[in-house]
């Protein structure tokens, strides 16, 4: 058989659906998740046959959710594979968690037969137009010889520049349709994306600012690990002296247990920097919009983004430095060096955060040793952690579950903390411990995933139990049971709802 | 307390939240389902306070199939209540659902805070644009005091001229908001919705056909159903003597026991008629487009539906009657009955579509005694058929499952059947079945509601059985294991997909 | 050669353009505008070939509005012909305005060869998807063989149901690829709209209420003169005697120098009326919502309208007629001279109309006689009231010229008056009067078209005064000169705006 | 009074029309388009009061594109100020063309009064989902407290990163609502765009490719023109000798009088390169995609843009080089001095080029002294040619006009052309001469602005000339007057066509 890409045979035919695989193939796609139906049943195998890895899943939208976590662990997007009309609109919501978190991820979705449109045709739907609002291209190929190039461009943008999400539109008679390969537009795997550099200008002006800064704090975003910037971080941190504070994905470029981390003192620490080197994260809800009461009103921001629009939202940055963030960090190293700076560790900004720091030290332990029942968050977790390997991949949703999880069960490497994310999805869980589970099954067999959900956020995608059983993927799921679905609810709230008679949830 | 709508006193406050509960029980909104959290959590608490029952569900996308069965149970839409973002987009299934079985819904969807619009707010996401694609009517409204009349105007868009869904978006700063009562737009409950009929012309002209028609047909469809039309159409087909055929959900509206009934005979039916009555059943793919080789080329379509736009649909119809189903086939009841038209018992058409309905039944009864393993569908759902109520509510969906079980589990009774509909939706079980128990409870006890699910089909919404538990629902399951989530594949296919030595569902 | 649909050669070939000729020539569109150029020069050329009346106008925007236009004149839609890209998005403002009118149009866009779709073709747009919103139907044929299918579904959508507008794609690689006519699903000419009529309670409902009303008001709407209801309409208000008023486009369904017109007593009118029969126009901001002050709170609306969504808008009906306007109009005239009544003309209500009619006459004639300068806009109107032929279409728009305009200028027949409408859509203008010329000089080439403009309309489209003579299209243009292109300005605004020492306008 | 910004009193009010003019003034705008009325009047009036220069216009589309030239001519957006409904749809144009060019542009549109949302209010039309397609930003400010902060976002969005359009969304009741200064959150001005670099490695390696290629071009786009990259680019093609080639508004970014311009061999010097240095280009259909039979399918593209998204479009590139085109021409010239390379004058691919530019130029120059009726575009060119002042800023629209225009008239300054641009949009030249003659007239007074005009594509905007006359704007306009409508219409086409009797156009 020719190899795909260099066809022997001028007569040689190829299916759309086996041309789709080739060319997820040639874009080193390794995994895809899905579920198959009428008519994308041939693609799947094809696929297989390919050597992708297929996983049959069941709900589109968990699939979705378990191929956006690919992206961001392997930097090559997953694929989600998804049948025409609901099969599609099920998987929007991992499109939309996908673009929001921006880790890139491929939707590929069959459609009706084009000579039904118009007509009623099974499902018929626009679909293209559907995934606008949740991706960054959305297209379908005008036949089959266009799908190589279609499939490359949708990869190619899923990684370049900021990630996100991409959707390609299969129509359900192209996927058996034959044609001559040498009629088809072949197209090689497009490079690891382009890296960019801020201006040397910027740079300085960044580093007199951290140099004559009095309280200094390192922001560490999940940009951060998507760039793969743990190496130049962490070095600026050892070497310049750094207080650091990760957002919830972006814990672990530097390990949690790093004498410099001050995420025990988050809230004193956001609010007494007078100046922030954000490193890939966004002033959005998480860090309050980087705005007072949470932040200081002259606190002045060094912003580190590989998005031009990025920069400036919410706070005007002292310094706006646009590149990838692994490229900047090691600029801005590179120029700390030179000035052969380090701030001191014996300033008041350090004590004051290191006795904050005990401070909730010692509450958090001291709830962690209540002994009652029901059982606190915190000795929930308190037990948990002694038994995870330092190694392991954690996934966690769900609202304190998450939150206090957050704070309590440390991460010592990079993108080993899967969880509701920038778009704060509820249902992401057993895709992604089932996405990180294959991940690990090829790159290193021994790493255990955990799943830690709440019981709400556990009823999501509860079902998946059943895809982690038919696969052999050797997940821990840890349920904290605290019997509310309501989890926001206070207790008043509950108690008046109780008094009504009904089970409200 | 002043009572809703009628405020005794002038400095009355009233919450967001209490607005909204209120304005949905002045519609005769009797039923809501959802998931709650920031921000609606208030919003499910204050249905529940005004008596709309509220169902707690694991999933927004089974909570939005859920509320869509709702409206063409009881002619009233059901509501689905989400949280911002992940939760409206994970609902927007349920709307695509309704819209293109033409059932009403609402969805009322939690949004992010005004202020914090553009700022990258939790859950931030343009949700009224978001549900274009999906729904008659999408709306925010402008204030507190604009919440009746927009919530007004959403049941009302939902219900009249074709039904379908309409979305609603709360701010989440309007749940907790107050607004004094007598500044409040207070708007009455729209009435059911207006009924229009054909003009006289039309059903002179309809009327002829018919009574010079060789081989006639009524073709039965869920309009029809929707519609309450089931006393007429029986007369219609009782008096005038007519062979006729229910679509999927058109199944009850003559019960399929009927001697007239002449399902079991579907594909010669639709080949042979020269005439058909269209009853509120669509041309699209369930109906094959009404084109040959599956309908005669000459085919006379009388075509009825409630719809403008629909009537011509790839056939141009000989008479296009634009009404009501109901008042349409009064109409033409009429009319037929002036001319004391029946059609013979004896004709050459009753002898082929009766001579083929019993070699059909005897072929199906032949496989249903086949004692082999494992068991044929035909087999399983003899024996189930045995153990069903007449008047029980079948839910059902998947594959095979649903195809072969259409066939074989007849329906005795109008809208006692719901399935994957118009838009082929895998997923609605476990939803629809909440629902139907719900509606079971309130308006018929005794009844039974039973679920026959594909085992892939029950994947979708599986973890809704506890649901089921928590409301204490006694919802029958029954789920057809054939052992694949590749329903529509074939042996060879399958084979195929095994030698490759993973398991590939 | 073989006639378009009866094809006599099996290898007979036609074009993608002459398929498009021939599908509109087929659903009987008479009129075509729009600018040619890539890929649509062919298009237009086999119109012309088969037909159709191509006019070339100067901006796809005044083509959208021409082809508007001839809709609501014709009963058929006019179909605007764009190039792609610019060309289709200038054209949007027409579908807007058809379809916030609720007239008829069909616009035909080229689009890029299908082959560069996603490399940066010329012109390349999302253009099915960018008219979603401006339209009821959108589509692209997926091939030549379903050109005509596509376009007869376009065509009867935009005149069954509420009139709207429609798009139809056309790829550029469409209009010069070959195709055997054998291939091709012809389909014949869609009929005009299925005519439907509200149940008899209603209308019975309904007379009852008329019969009972002390102070009864007939308002008439754009969607009566749509419907071609006139003359059931002007026996409704002669043999009830019943007093009435038109919207703008209203006018002339009845004549305005009628007797029982009250247009001179507007505000009084609609203030003091008990109960409200409206035909085919919306409560929408040209009838201040139906709401106080404007609105007693107690009127009793008796809403008619082909749109089942509109019944009950801001105001709840307390009876809703929904169907064809003639039609119901004839219902309800029908129904009332069964009951013999007839409004006395001798009631209070009719005095005090009467009363106020004659002193607002009085004023405006008073204004009219007034000899100063710069003319006021009744002087102006008066002096070219005197001069107009009954039976001329008149065009009008600009925010003065046209309010005051409407109340000076009398029609005496309906849909011979087209202004901003709906949408108050400034730049209609010219390309309305080229619309009206065009079927003047097919149906009734004595009729005369006259313009009046503001100065600041004339200004959107008076390029096309070019067209006008290109095409020898006997059409009047006056231009009243208020010298502001802000029309709204008040004098003390103006003046602060000279003060700054640069031209403002 | 208190500066803007600088509130001395607690209980100073301000309008929202006074935030809109200040906060538009505190970015930096100078220059406002548009057409007054309902309800953004004032909004004109206070932005003149600021200092803002507003030009009335005669219809929105050339008001839109008039803006959209602002931004590309002095680097920060021109405002387009429109009315609600139809008034934004005219708009929609000048954002398709502004985002299809990559040139910043703010549109400002006046929307309905909130309160009448939903009710049919006047102009009523979801206008933030409608611009989605067209823009990079989309927002309503959801107060009027929020407006500065959300303009500086759309004027940071518009040039930040790619540039492209945005819109603000301003609601009619927000225009004369008053607020208290404290209350409103002020935002300073937005700096310049961050500049970003290639990395080294990619500059080593583009460096090296070009050191060993045999035949080098250099392709400057209007992306180089935007980035001021004028300098470098010169230096770069001046100091390593290299033929360069200007894309239509790339000309001028070094003077196409220099030597090492071959444009007068276009095709040749395409078809030929083995390296290409793409410099703010994109292989879309204005450079043929990159592809066979244009390019040698073995061209080596380096490609230098500051989109990644761009990177690798239709073609892979050798070396991707990802950064602003001015920072990275740095880069490359700092490199390639470096290795004190340049290309060698007496190269056979200099010979070749050199020798095909002098038969072209021969070729037209024959054709500029044809005498003969109708003259040839040649000939009209050479005689206008003789008479452009080197400075002045040429507009150029039409097909042949524009085309042949573009060889024939040489630019010697960067942005000094405008013309149909990467979207081909016809309509756009008197808007475009207005907004140049404005920009010449602070800048520049002695620089002439001359549009040149196809007669059909002068129809678009010719009504403009009015508002270049009330604004006293010293544009000269020459119309080369094929009298065609059909631009691209061949001679038999056209003589086929007015064999039908009727003028075509």
């Amino acid at each position: 058989m020719a190899a795909p890409g260099s066809p022997q045979e001028e007569d040689e035919c190829v299916s759309g659906a086996q041309l789709i695989a080739e060319a997820l193939k040639a874009q080193n796609i390794e995994y895809m998740f899905g579920i198959v139906g009428v008519p994308v049943i041939e693609v799947a195998v094809a696929a297989q046959a390919s050597g992708i890895k297929y996983i049959g899943m069941r709900n589109e939208q968990a699939a979705s959710y378990a191929a956006s976590a690919i992206g961001y662990l392997t930097s090559r997007p997953g694929v989600c594979l998804v049948v025409s009309g609901p099969g599609l609109i099920h998987a929007l919501a991992g499109m939309a968690n996908a673009n929001m978190n921006c880790w890139p991820l491929i939707v590929i979705g069959g459609s009706s037969d084009r000579n039904q449109e118009t007509m009623g045709a099974f499902q018929e739907f626009p679909q293209v137009e559907a995934c606008r609002l949740y991706s960054k291209f959305t297209a379908r190929p005008s036949s089959l010889e266009a799908i190589p190039a279609v499939i490359e461009k949708a990869v190619r943008a899923s990684i370049y520049g900021r990630p996100g999400a991409c959707y390609v539109d299969i129509p359900g008679d192209f996927v058996n349709q034959q044609v001559k390969r040498n009629s088809v537009k072949y197209v090689g795997c497009c490079p690891a994306p382009p890296i960019s550099m801020a201006e040397e200008a910027a740079i300085s002006k960044a580093a007199a600012i951290i140099t004559h800064s009095k309280k200094p704090l390192v922001i560490i975003g999940k940009g951060a690990a998507y760039s793969r910037a743990e190496n130049s971080i962490r070095k600026l941190v050892d070497q310049c002296g750094l207080p650091f504070l990760p957002t919830p994905m972006g814990k672990g470029v530097v390990p949690d247990n790093h004498p410099y981390c001050v995420a025990a003192a988050r809230s004193r620490a956001l609010q007494g920097a007078d100046t922030i080197i954000l490193l890939g994260a966004r002033l959005n809800w998480i860090l309050h919009f980087g705005l007072p009461p949470r932040f200081r009103p002259d606190v002045k921001i060094i912003q580190v983004d590989i998005c031009a629009e990025e920069l400036g939202n919410n706070v005007k940055p002292v310094a706006a430095l646009l590149g990838d963030i692994r490229a900047v960090s090691e600029q801005l190293l590179d120029q700390l060096n030179k000035k052969l700076w380090k701030y001191p560790s014996d300033t008041d900004w350090w004590k004051d955060l290191r006795a904050k720091m005990q401070s909730n030290d010692e509450t958090s332990k001291a709830l962690s040793l209540q002994k009652r029942l029901p059982m606190n968050y915190y000795t929930v977790f308190y037990h948990i952690r002694e038994h995870l390997p330092k190694d392991c991949l954690l996934i966690s949703e769900g609202a304190n579950t998450m939150d206090i999880g957050r704070t309590m069960l440390p991460n010592y490497y990079p993108r080993h903390r899967l969880d509701a994310g920038t778009f704060g999805t509820m249902g992401v869980g057993l895709g992604f411990a089932i996405a990180a589970a294959m991940v690990a099954k090829d790159r290193n067999p021994q790493q255990q995933v955990v799943c830690i959900e709440g019981d709400s956020a556990f009823g999501f995608s509860g079902m998946e139990v059943e895809t982690m059983c038919r696969y052999n993927l050797p997940v821990i799921i840890i349920v904290v049971n605290n019997n509310g679905i309501y989890s926001g609810l206070d207790a008043d709230t509950w108690k008046e709802m109780l008094k009504l008679g009904e089970p409200s949830a």
